[in-house]
């Protein structure tokens, strides 16, 4: 049973004695998966049982690299060179890829993570470093970034082939901006409402922004939240519907 | 011109602000490099830098994963399980084949980092899960270990090719182990006598030990070290006295 | 009501957006916490609203400084020497005491972590170190350690007063020491006989060994597991019990 | 012999085998130092053997809080919140001043570094997260901040007295400010016109700016660096003619 979307999700995000998500029980209904890389989160040894656990689950593989801020969880945006940048998105997706080679996997994608994800969506020379970063490990690997945002241009003019990214329960302005999670009306909580969302990007490439009007909107995979229990029934409930 | 042995060295292994070693002039004599991977020293921009000089000058590249102590440059015993041993080399062999690959290189070889090689050298069990690792991403990789330790052994075992390791300026025990860095007469720092040892090792496969009698040891490659002024002249001069 | 002993926990172990414990439920039963200082678990903003918390509920706050090894939690041995174990100890507990004191309190004791009180517990010398980095900040401040132990030993040496350390679910050697865990008895899981135990080592100062003789030992102060359900159900009952 | 004004340099930034700054000899000229604790550069062991040295040569002894970021030595902006800025700040002070107190010296200052300092000298609440952690530690430490900036205005506004830093060899805009590093003559680097430029700072309480006017500005300390040979001679040179 095919889902008519990638549905994705950021798991492996444990470190050492620290356990966070439920990253097995996401496995059952996500079709991508988006592995930390120690910078942000996980460990070499979370990156490994991650990777297994996701080639058992037939999930497709992706590095998630992040800034170097265990500390902040790589949410905390960091002023880096576009060197910096290209260097520790190589790192990190090389380290992942080794890992899913040696275990008889393929990486598909990169996502970057957090503040270097939202950097990258507006800063167009510093997705480039990212874009690039990639592109010269291999040129087959998809790009996920925002949905129409710097990144995935960048990704595209690098040659990369790139997924628009597009976020079940988060609320959109009118020029196809997220809403900043400062903001009261951030997230949708209603599970109705979140599943209307997804079902309207997925079949009508179309979006009905926080003001009330219906904007077009590139949707080539969903991202899910696995930390907390209405993540997983969404995520089920998504499943369902888009099989 | 071709040197009799390989001549390797440790490389790579400044930190952000912090400069260590003098890599381009021992570029100019050695025939390996081994850059490290970050954990013991080293960064993303170090790594990235390091390789692009390394290809500039024809050598050979391997990875030098070392133990999560940069404070103490890997030097330190930590007290790591198999498993996490297996997912550190893992992490650090793969962030640097992906930076040589994406420059158009090659990986050639891995050799563990101080404290996890000494450990590896003695400890079978603890060796075969960093060969296993190395093997894992790709058997073709050639292991550097200890002439005659635990590690050559557990490379062997493991299906590698291995390259046993001497040290120029080390002093030798009867049973063929380093003399320990906290005795005395650990180190050799009469050039000449250098030297004779290095020429002996490379004609002979044999050494001196420091009670005077000649044991027969393997010698594939030859550790120097770039940290001093010393070391680079002693890298002059053995490039020219094998080549 | 007073506590005819000290019960002590370990606390303040979150990092970041990782949270582990269940703090605020412990402090309700136990009269010492012993705050984590950011090298093994901890950080600067956890530690601070662990103060908080402390002083709210009255407790005596102590500091809990570990080995610089967050993926390993300090339960790793790391080969240090005697200087930095005095360094990386004064560090911390400068730390922590720094935020009792801008909060108004006072640092009261300091009990070294997991791998670190292992270690010192049997290396007299390390102990030394501690005890001495202890006591060169504050002569006052109590120095908890494994009953009979090195550590207890060398901050009696020191000049500092010590508290005998007990642990109420694990179990004893003949010879007064822990059962090391990697042995299938190590832990009680039964509350009744943990009880009894506590109860035993309170009021007459002995315990049962695993192999049934009843030794004596010094309990000054007995530490509780607050990371899972059954601790703080234990918590309760001895607190009701030894009140 | 007393200065006319205080000198003040950032020493104690080695960490581990990596060694950085001339610490031994700027301390014959300098007579406050300003000690990394940890976060951006120094480590437990470095902190306190620096300020042993600072005690045996009689100066005021600083801590030279950072952000954490030992790659980017501090150096790169983090986005961070109050309540962390001020929990970071009263981490390392603490982690420093105990070791002072430890060896029987007196903390006497805080000067945040690089990015933090920078942040702070123009966000006004950033730098009064700083300022109230350094007041709740101990009122009677002085804060250094760029002069006229909105970090010495928050130390007052708080209650500490502040020291208003001047660069020596730095040049200045006509609002007062520092010149950009990033822009072409940020730097002064003839030693007469830098030695000018400090005199009549401390003198007249004046500095030239880049456009050749003459503006008043409050010199209560002057920064020099100790990274390279110039600033060496420097400090000689600017020790002798204002003693």
């Amino acid at each position: 049973m095919t889902l008519r979307i990638d549905l994705n999700c950021d798991l492996g995000e444990s470190f050492g004695a620290y356990t966070i998500g439920q990253d097995e029980e996401m496995m059952k209904y996500v079709s991508s998966v988006n592995i930390a890389c120690g910078f942000h989160a996980g460990d070499p040894l979370v990156m490994m049982q991650t990777v297994k656990q996701a080639l058992k689950n037939g999930l497709k593989i992706g590095a998630h690299p992040g800034l170097p801020d265990l500390q902040g969880f790589g949410r905390r945006n960091i002023h880096i060179t576009h060197q910096e940048a290209y260097a520790l998105v190589q790192y990190q997706v090389g380290a992942l890829q080794a890992m899913v080679t040696a275990q008889g996997g393929k990486l598909t994608h990169v996502k970057p993570h957090g503040a270097l994800y939202n950097m990258a969506a507006k800063d167009f020379e510093l997705a480039l470093s990212i874009a690039k970063a990639v592109y010269d490990i291999d040129g087959s690997l998809v790009l996920f970034g925002l949905s129409g945002s710097e990144l995935t241009r960048a990704g595209t003019e690098t040659g990369l082939t790139v997924a628009h990214e597009v976020f079940a329960d988060r609320t959109y302005q009118s020029d196809g901006s997220l809403t900043s999670r400062s903001l009261p009306d951030a997230v949708l909580h209603d599970a109705d409402r979140v599943e209307e969302q997804v079902v309207r990007m997925v079949e009508h490439q179309q979006v009905q922004t926080i003001t009330g009007e219906i904007i077009s909107i590139q949707a080539d995979t969903v991202c899910l939240h696995g930390d907390n229990i209405e993540g997983i029934s969404l995520a089920k409930r998504l499943k369902e519907n888009l099989s």
